[in-house]
């Protein structure tokens, strides 16, 4: 699977989000021009997706990573919506329950990865599991940067068994951020979805980006490589998204299975 | 949830399928004229189950019977493609594994109920151990009889326990499966989709239909009520279906959950 993209991480890059835009739209000049790609991206991703399921040959991973408002349900909704429910599934990580506590960190993530055949969306994932236990400094640098160890060798064990992985940072602006909570706030429709412990964990932003920075350096290997969408226009987010998902899926030029039944010899 | 639907099967009726037509299609004259429809019941769908999911209150699992070709798999993708997948699952009960198979019958099903909040379809269902096993008797009638309890029990604890239960038997002539099994062999593309499997069970079809009328006949209470959708037409299938569920989702009248911080308090 070989994807051009200028959001691609490379191995090893020395990223600094700070230094990455936020607001770019690569080159489309407003939501109107770009409306007609999506479209056409997600009936192609329909059909894509047929074959996929059909076939059996290979799995995909989609990871979901960002700030809270960054998109991550929005993209789920904008892209996904159109392809068939039978062959993709959607986990999403919250706070660990009890029982996932008492296990490994990875261990609720292998149970969600997909097998061949589906596409299993990550709507937050076992990056959570660094991130914030990090961010508040529930475990040392040296368990992070083992955690991060832990899961290049994870993704390179599922990679080696056809998953294919995909992995995107929504990347919004704090300013964004602020105009997005805002409207939640302005608009009775919308108060459901504030929460106290998301405005508490807004306070640690820095933080926040300083150990994502780590996480994009050190864990994008060619098998499983992350990419840092701009993501102030929800519009080119999805496109963006979009674009990487058609092109991954049509380099796989994947055919429905061969019978297994000798149909000439059938008499019904 | 009360829905008036021509193809509801009364509780208890004396259900005999030979006597139901497969090739009704509701007063619609055309493809042509029940097309929109489907349409704007999709746009339906996708915003009931935006207020469905966020609101929590209840669950819905969808259960899809039929024989071979009935168009489980097409009812799934033509209704459901459009709604947000983060809140919709597909749970498809194939011949049991080892595993399942040292478990009760209703074990793998319980296991797939979907939280509150969550739409989960059954492609094939619990109903299934029922079927196939008498069919092939390997269970008895007596054990038949009890299975069907157990389901009816199973059913009204989850319907205590918030989840909405809408059972759709797709029925297609014996006619119409060999037309639609005769396409398959004659599309080489398609050709992939046939099994020794399913031309045996094909033989089985009265069997079929008699263990249907059955449990049509004592499993349809009213918190969990069968539809026998007549199936000929996939597009009068489509929106004989997507009639009932828009119908049920509407009569919830549910709303947006309410907050629980008190926004006008936020300074950001």
């Amino acid at each position: 699977m070989k994807i051009k993209s200028p959001h691609l991480i490379k191995p090893n890059a020395h990223v600094r989000l700070s230094k990455k835009s936020t607001s770019d739209t690569g080159g489309y000049k407003s939501e109107e021009a770009a409306a007609a790609i999506l479209v056409k991206h997600r009936k192609q991703l329909a059909d894509l997706q047929d074959v996929f399921y059909a076939s059996q040959t290979k799995a995909l991973l989609i990871v979901l990573q960002g700030m809270d408002t960054a998109g991550k349900d929005g993209t789920i909704s904008h892209i996904f919506s159109g392809i068939n429910p039978q062959g993709c599934d959607v986990a999403s990580f919250k706070v660990p329950t009890p029982l996932e506590s008492r296990h490994d960190f990875l261990w609720r993530a292998h149970a969600q990865v997909p097998p061949r055949g589906m596409i299993n969306i990550f709507n937050r994932s076992h990056y959570e599991d660094v991130l914030s236990p990090r961010v508040h400094k529930i475990i040392t640098d040296k368990v992070m940067r083992r955690r991060l160890d832990d899961i290049n060798e994870f993704e390179s064990m599922l990679a080696d068994n056809d998953v294919l992985i995909l992995k995107f940072y929504l990347h919004i602006s704090r300013d964004e951020q602020t105009r997005r909570l805002q409207s939640r706030i302005d608009d009775k429709q919308k108060h459901w979805k504030l929460s106290e412990a998301d405005l508490h964990e807004r306070k640690f932003w820095p933080q926040y980006i300083d150990a994502y920075d780590r996480i994009l350096s050190t864990t994008s290997p060619k098998h499983a490589p992350w990419f840092v969408i701009p993501a102030d226009h929800k519009w080119y987010r999805n496109i963006a998204i979009s674009t990487i998902l058609v092109e991954a899926l049509q380099s796989l030029k994947l055919k429905f299975p061969n019978p297994t039944v000798d149909a000439s010899a059938i008499k019904l």
